[in-house]
């Protein structure tokens, strides 16, 4: 990892943590957590710092933690010992990274044994440290979904806090959305030559990786966009194929893009492809102009339902009113998924929270068809970044399901559906910043037109 | 994952666990593990079975055990729930799967409770499985590389097998040598263009990928050769330097090629360059064509130091006779590292038993200087496989440490070594079959040779 800072990073980190000492009045230690070992101890997978270490510390430190406490940083970590620079090379050393986080103090880890009194925590993701932060703190600590007492009251404060990005997040984020659009271009223009999923994924990721920077979520590269997380790679392109590529990038510092598109195979959609790209389109434009602070994100997930329900029986595939049908969930037999979701460290961020984050206090998911997978129930304020990410699916599980078969019989033209069997999934996804005045789209240089997608396949 | 199966597979698995029915007479109880989580429990790294169930069970199914008693095969697996086919399609059933796998028995994971009497296991690396391990066996466990009683025997009879490898696991081996060769290929002709060490380890990553293989380590691509495990890719190749890529593939059924090749970012060595590449190339020669059944790998070891050390006198930079220097441990100020290791379904093959395979019972790491890094220390047999990558590295750690400064004073001519400054880092690493008659070199298509290897940078 590169440890670069700047006066900007520095101050930043200051005013996050100033900031957190107005929300509560006792000491946080925010762990970072370990390395995963994959089949063997020295065989890891890449490590990712705990993402509420990576706001408060800045850098993706391994097996360290900070302390909060009335406006000032605690680093606790161990230098390397002498025999790794034989490994690793020359690593910094404790005291040359806290200066340039801009930490007050900084301790070996053993040193946080004498630090833990009235300290809250929230559980990292990475067993062996989050058993370490229990036997510790000496309390359960179940899971970061279910903090309780201090560490709940922890959690609501960075949620607040992590809720709205400031200027140095915005700038990293900016930096991962753009190597992300240059991923995508790259994966339409390699879809040309490729004759596998796999092909065109390593083309995506290879940009990414070229920027060292990584993938924030496992890529998906399919043209089986109908299962909506698939993470398989093997399927042959076939002319009529779309291919629908969900791919983001993370800077260094761990903040993180996420874009879909959808294109076809041949460089050219059917008539049948081109009506569907355009509900969905129109349903991600729609959502888009409609984001500005106030506005309640379930509004935006329902005008996306109601748009492409309307599209929907403009094609004949849907019969009845739009807000009808929205209303019998009818929409959500091809678009099942949320409209979206909270990005900035985390692809779904502060998901680690369950919906403490997603939901407004007070607010819990509904059970409803469609409804049920909404990750964001909120209203929009300056600096929110989220994705806005329609999409139509025909999925074998909810279409052949006889319950539904039954439940829309009338209100789905099945027959007509069959004809627009070429369109099995469309996702057109981008990352919004909620601005006070026009929404910023921070993937905007990606086209989403047929005609722009179209000529870059081509191409 | 593909869940392809073929006669060979199923008669494999079936031979296996035949030969361990052989060797232990309790029933062994193998457990997959599970995703590890990144930064939310949605977000993991890509899933790795344990390298000893994959060996007995062939795929890599996540949260899964295998019971292997008297040749017989039964399988714990739970189906996936039905609400999961919206978002990972349709996935095979545990009772395909047995079948895939020529399974005696399959039950779900719950019932593995009532078949846990007298088992033994091996610890995985997930450390959920792990605990749960723990509590179903109701014992300790404490690591893989401390099994205790019937754990220790399990553990001893794997090895039996895992050291030398059948005609299926060959024929994997031999696809993630080529599929790693065709990506060394294609980083010496990304070379030329790049900028960055990140270009270049995306170009060979690329290739991996687009084979839908992974790699089965984290890539060394860099200009500071002498950091051995170098795992940053944001240097600028200049002119001047070596770039040293250390990057293997590993199959979806999980087994791994290891790969090194250091060449110059100019597409020429300079004559220092090719002075030392030569004596490492002499080493890695030399080593490969002694392999035969019944020699000793720490003999091969010794080889490699003693030509480098040869090497290193006709220089200048070494004074004595080679054996004396070899006896000294002096050509471990260049070659600190072992000749090389076991291969197979890990890239250090069953280094999560810790030297339990890599060292023939009775032997122990040497705690000399260089030796105390050799991984392998058996007499070699038929069916193994081991990498042999000698190398030249110039660590700051070792050279300006004074202790070494003041032992090897009059050995080393400092003066003439700085002459070698612009050769940080050289390595050349093939992976070797042990054969009754040849040995096999599974990388033998990726050239060793300047002119060859010039010629692939050049293009
Ligand atoms: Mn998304
Ligand atoms: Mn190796």
């Amino acid at each position: 990892m590169l440890f670069s800072s700047s006066p900007l990073l520095i101050d930043t980190l200051r005013q996050r943590r100033v900031k957190l000492s107005y929300l509560i009045d006792f000491p946080a230690i925010l762990w970072s957590g370990r390395a995963n070992s994959r089949n063997f101890p020295a065989n890891i997978y890449p490590f990712r710092a705990s993402s509420h270490f990576l706001y408060f510390a800045g850098f993706p430190l391994e097996n360290a933690a900070i302390r909060l406490y009335e406006g000032r940083l605690e680093l606790f970590m161990d230098n390397a010992p002498k025999d790794n620079a034989l490994w690793q090379g020359e690593t910094p050393q404790r005291d040359q990274i806290a200066e340039l986080m801009g930490a007050d103090a900084a301790y070996p880890l053993t040193e946080l044994f004498n630090y833990l009194e009235d300290a809250a925590t929230i559980v990292v993701q990475n067993p062996i440290t989050a058993n370490e932060q229990r036997q510790l703190l000496n309390c359960p600590l179940v899971s970061a979904k279910e903090p309780q007492g201090i560490d709940l009251e922890l959690t609501q404060a960075v949620i607040h806090l992590r809720l709205t990005h400031d200027q140095f997040a915005i700038n990293e984020l900016r930096q991962a959305a753009e190597i992300s659009v240059e991923a995508h271009k790259i994966g339409m223009k390699a879809t040309k030559t490729a004759q596998l999923e796999a092909q065109v994924r390593a083309a995506m990721e290879g940009v990414i990786m070229s920027h060292n920077m990584t993938c924030s979520y496992n890529s998906i590269v399919t043209v089986h966009g109908e299962v909506l997380h698939n993470q398989q790679y093997h399927h042959p392109l076939q002319p009529g194929d779309l291919l629908l590529a969900d791919v983001g990038a993370e800077t260094p510092m761990g903040w993180a893009a996420d874009i879909t598109r959808t294109w076809p195979v041949s460089g050219t959609f059917s008539p049948t492809q081109r009506d569907i790209y355009h509900l969905v389109l129109k349903a991600h434009d729609t959502c888009i102009d409609s984001i500005k602070p106030g506005i309640e994100y379930q509004d935006i997930h329902r005008m996306a339902a109601t748009v492409i329900a309307e599209g929907l029986v403009e094609l004949g595939i849907l019969k009845g009113t739009p807000e009808d049908l929205v209303e019998q969930d009818a929409h959500a037999l091809f678009f099942p998924h949320g409209i979206g979701h909270l990005l900035g460290l985390d692809v779904h961020d502060m998901e680690d929270l369950g919906d403490l984050a997603g939901y407004e206090p007070g607010r819990v998911r509904s059970q409803r068809f469609g409804w049920c997978f909404l990750r964001l129930n909120r209203p929009l304020k300056p600096g929110m970044l989220v994705t806005i990410e329609p999409g139509f699916y025909q999925v074998p599980a909810i279409l052949n399901n006889p319950k539904n078969r039954k439940k829309y019989k009338t209100v789905v033209n099945w027959k007509r559906l069959e004809q627009f069997a070429d369109v099995r999934g469309i996702r057109i996804e981008d990352d919004v910043l909620v601005t006070e005045i026009e929404p910023e789209i921070l993937t905007k240089n990606l086209p989403t037109s047929i005609a722009e997608i179209e000529a870059l396949v081509q191409n």
